[in-house]
């Protein structure tokens, strides 16, 4: 069938709108008509050229809803009319990852899903006869697109897809950090740092869990308003701060964060995080991605001491069994999704939305089919 | 009272044995005859002049054990005659640190007891009229010594004092690792990086929690040996190892290690336990204690992929509370000791036994006074 995407041509240009060919689902595939998806810093990042990983042309996008049209021979757990959400990283409950309860890294399907191919090690995309590459295995930024059966959410189908759809990435990535990576506990201090699209839904996972202390750390003072907005209690620019930030933070939390997360990507912050945790106990969060080859550092004397150092992917969270109550906490009001769209585009308009988060304008642009 | 000590007059100089002056203990204070005391390489790190925080003149040895002899005002929890064991973590169940049950830290006397003086801020040790530094809250290289009563364990009365003297510092730091801090799992495959007097512990550790697989990592083949005896499964000396250590491991570990243990105090290895630990879940935990303004390096896609970078001091152990337990299982055959004291000394011969450390061939000397 021909279905209408956004093409990433070529590294650094660009996305290119083309009527694409999209075959049908095969075996454990499932067809799905996306009805909305979000732009995130990690299709930038990819189109940019900075991710090495990255392949052209491809269709990019990972953070979507919509509806199944189609499923393929063996697909049990989903039908025509369910709607869902696309999962970049997939739950298979079958492998060594999906069976150990301390990882939600599902191993499955991740080699051709990082060749940019479905899981038989082909494409269902083509232009013109060339096969595109499909991306993260989600591949959003197309009205159409082909997911295999576990790597989709079935959602309730009275969520609205053009908010939901943020649930697909940085909703999730921010909440479950706090949930399911930290897991923090009520009466915390915590510190975040970037008060982008992540670091909010880190803020709001925070409030919902019960945080005393939500400290924002941002170089924009236009963030603290934001920040606000979904819970935060103290803001941060470090710019404004007199002295090191670190000490400034220890004291400001009185000690040190019980836990502080890393919503940038920059390595040298991520320093900071750990080092405005508390002695004892305090765990700090990495959730941005740095750049190719970019190292932390810090005296090993920081760990001795307690605090500890990690890491979160899709916030911890095991797609097809969390997306769906994050869904649930949205429609019951225990998080907030609407305030954070700021900006809803034609596909035609996808370039802008990309253009309105490097000015900052946007906390997240979502394109609607 | 005169007591006999072994004297650290400067850095870099050996011991020398002096007659010292020792006052009795005050409020919340207990004397006690020491009868066996372990020298450590925490001993040595400070003697060397290479610990920034080292004082001299002071009385060193963190590793006693030995008899109460007077108590001060206000000690109630021990009394003459009951056999304890020195904590230079002490345990007052009183501060923010005791009263949180992720660390073992207590800060009730850490600003004195860093100043090499009792909590008073006097110290009680004194060499013709000038005052001699306390050291680690211990002293136990003297055959008295005045330790506040938050810092004693009580312990078995039949535990023989040559032996349970090693339980004050090197056991329960590396068999603590394993339960305090890693809290591993029977089945769980390990390595321990540094067969010395705390990865011979950590392996016990480990084989007392039921791991599955225990690689021993050192670049001395005599101590394939040493770690068999105590459960090792496999022994790895890096030197013979064609290619790269860390992929070696982790093929070895069949993905990777699910927890390992640093016990040297080079960076550089811990940046390879960190990363031989398993995707997903692997955590890696610095025990040794690197040189002043050292740091640790790593690429932050290895925490975001699941594994975490933590660290030990006390192997995460209450002393007040873990010591007599640890000292129990020893009594119960449930770990072993003896066979790690390499050589017993008269505290006269207190430098040789640095010596032999030095020359690698003790796993521990005790002084026995």
């Amino acid at each position: 069938m021909d279905v209408r995407a956004a093409v990433a041509v070529e590294a650094g240009k660009p996305l290119e709108i083309h009527r694409v060919q999209l075959e049908g689902p095969r075996a454990g595939e499932v067809l799905v008509e996306i009805k909305a998806t979000g732009i995130c810093h990690t299709d930038e990042f990819t189109l940019s050229g900075a991710d090495p990983e990255g392949l052209f042309p491809a269709i990019l996008g990972h953070e979507g809803a919509g509806v199944v049209v189609d499923v393929g021979p063996g697909v049990t757990s989903l039908q025509k009319g369910d709607h869902v959400i696309p999962l970049y990283t997939p739950e298979c409950r079958q492998c060594e990852y999906c069976l150990n309860p301390k990882t939600n890294l599902c191993q499955a399907i991740r080699t051709t899903q990082g060749q940019g191919l479905m899981p038989d090690g082909s494409s269902r995309f083509s232009l013109n006869g060339k096969p595109l590459h499909h991306y993260m295995g989600t591949s959003t930024f197309a009205n159409f697109t082909v997911v295999p059966e576990i790597a989709l959410a079935k959602i309730n189908p009275d969520a609205p897809f053009d908010k939901v759809c943020y649930i697909g990435c940085g909703v999730t990535t921010g909440i479950g950090a706090v949930i399911n990576t930290a897991k923090a506990e009520p009466g915390c201090r915590a510190v975040v740092f970037g008060l982008g699209g992540i670091g909010l839904n880190v803020i709001q996972g925070l409030r919902l869990i019960g945080a005393e202390m939500i400290v924002g750390v941002d170089l924009n003072n236009d963030k603290k308003e934001w920040g606000e907005r979904f819970g935060m209690t103290h803001f941060v620019n470090p710019s404004e701060v007199e002295g090191d930030l670190v000490p400034y933070l220890v004291d400001l939390t009185k000690g040190g964060a019980d836990y502080s997360f890393e919503c940038i990507g920059n390595t040298k912050v991520m320093r900071q995080a750990l080092e405005c945790a508390h002695k004892g106990w305090g765990e700090s969060i990495i959730i941005g991605v740095a750049g190719a080859g970019q190292e932390i550092s810090t005296r090993p004397f920081q760990l001795v001491t307690g605090r500890s150092w990690r890491g979160t992917a899709f916030g911890g969270a095991r797609g097809r069994t969390d997306v769906p109550k994050i869904v649930d906490w949205y429609m019951q009001g225990k998080i907030e999704i609407d305030p954070m769209i700021t900006h809803t585009l034609g596909l035609e308009d996808i370039n802008k939305g990309f253009e309105l988060m490097h000015s900052g304008e946007s906390i997240r642009s979502v394109v609607v089919y």
